[in-house]
């Protein structure tokens, strides 16, 4: 059965009939708007756009990792706040010849990260279109902490960061190049799995600032940097070995486990600043060291965004 | 200049630039994700998608008005609930050969609709696409009231509304034949004018169910009859005279206006009911009776929906 079989409103009742209902929530789906408690008196919100052919392929990637890497990247944002997440709204668009169990398994790798992340699908709005569009709102719980922004890095500061660096754009090139192993990081690309809890416990560590790394380390530690007034000099000695990339690399060809550690998106791991000789746990590991200055550098050296890496690089 | 020749990050700051802060907004534009006050201790939210084609056409609307009517349709969903709007977030797609100029006064629409209703826009995200995608979420405090939703509505209430209904199809209609007279009916079809203080007023006056019209006033009536468990009767002699309405019929020659006002969507009048006996201001016109059963009369007949009701008015 396909979703223009199933028209609208029978589309939604199919797809709320898979969800549970958060215990935040006090008007869930079905009603002009959802209603939410935010017993903090504070209410943090993102949205993201996923547009099919942009941010994802149907033949690469299966419906339910679709939607569980689109509330991945939203539900990550919130905890780059230093929130927890709590609720996702969904919108939904697709041509009227898609089947409605590709829709509802989309819908289920939605709902399977927002458990992930402690949260719920609360609302939403389907539409036809020309190709598959999710816009997804995700809204989180400060619990009574400051929300930490990305400016409030200082000259002293450590950069670390919490999650993967680099196995989505590893996974990326290995599917480009029509091959499929290392498994592990085909998955990685397909299903990020970001480590939302680590965003709350910055927060609670004292991370003076935070970022999800979605353009790739070394553009969001430019964000960070510039919201800050600061430089941030990222030393590669401290990236983690990594076998499974250089597996990949070897692979392919080509010495790119650096390139997809500095430049890759979409992991969504966590990059924050502490204060200097702030205890860490072990999954927050610091690469970097904050400055007087501007800019961001790798082991000392000048680069000019992503361009100047690969120049570097080469 | 195009968008493409701007790049996400110059449209961004583009867009940025011309947006007012509100003062619930905590963080703003250009981190992870907003930080809004909700001192209420809830938050009412809703999404809409809206496609190019589908749901504006750029031929038939200019780009203040596509924004402005995105915002009021999602606004008006916030006020259904008896809230008022504070912020919205914004997923703009547009394909890369779009003017700058074009986005900027999108966005001014937007923000012009938010400034009616009391909101600003606080986030949001770009991308390119094939067409013009526009992905809303609106945000509302509720200020100590119960949310009023779609399944109070009791037997011997009133059904009331306020705004207007069947201008925007009466405006479509025009459009469609080519015409641009009477031009308030093309108006209020490019871009409708809710009365979102009624949402909150009718909370504040003891609403039992209230509903954003936006599929037509037999369909939104039929949502409420149904969550509510009761049947809902309206009568097309208290709906009021339209000597617009009645020229715009006249011109296209056809006996259209009784079938805009109970199936024209769009106009985001707000529905609600209201226990009997009730004094309410002159800017909700009781329209209909609730009694126990199913379904929406119109004049004490049976409908079937809109095409039903598109059956009885032949």
């Amino acid at each position: 059965m396909t979703i223009s079989d199933l028209g609208e409103f029978g589309l939604i009742e199919a797809i709320a009939a898979g969800l549970p209902r958060g215990d935040r929530t006090i008007v869930g789906i079905g009603d002009d708007a959802a209603v939410l408690a935010a017993p903090d008196g504070r209410v943090v919100a993102t949205t993201d756009l996923l547009i099919e052919g942009r941010h994802f392929r149907r033949d690469w990637s299966g419906p339910a990792d679709i939607g569980a890497k689109a509330a991945a990247q939203n539900l990550a944002d919130v905890a780059a706040m230093g929130a927890n997440p709590v609720a996702l709204l969904v919108g939904f668009a697709a041509p009227g010849d898609v089947a409605v169990a590709w829709a509802r398994d989309l819908v289920a790798g939605l709902a399977e990260e927002c458990a992930r992340a402690g949260a719920t699908v609360v609302g939403g709005d389907t539409s036809s279109a020309d190709a598959v569009v999710l816009a997804i709102t995700a809204l989180g719980d400060l619990s009574g902490r400051d929300a930490v922004t990305r400016s409030g890095a200082r000259p002293g500061d450590v950069l670390a960061y919490a999650g993967v660096l680099g196995e989505s754009a590893a996974g990326l090139a290995l599917l480009e190049a029509g091959l499929a192993e290392p498994a592990p990081l085909i998955a990685a690309h397909r299903r990020p799995a970001p480590r939302y809890a680590a965003g709350p416990e910055a927060a609670a560590l004292g991370a003076t600032a935070m970022i999800d790394v979605s353009d790739g380390l070394l553009a969001d530690a430019g964000h960070l940097a510039r919201a800050s007034g600061v430089q941030i000099d990222i030393g590669t000695a401290r990236l983690p070995e990594h076998p499974g990339m250089a597996a990949a690399a070897g692979a392919l060809g080509r010495d790119a486990v650096l390139d997809w550690m500095l430049t890759g998106g979409e992991d969504h791991a966590l990059a924050a600043t502490f204060p200097p000789g702030r205890a860490l746990p072990s999954h927050w590991r610091v690469i970097g060291q904050v400055s007087a200055g501007q800019g961001v550098l790798v082991d000392g050296n000048q680069m000019t965004g992503r361009a100047g890496w690969k120049h570097f690089g080469d």
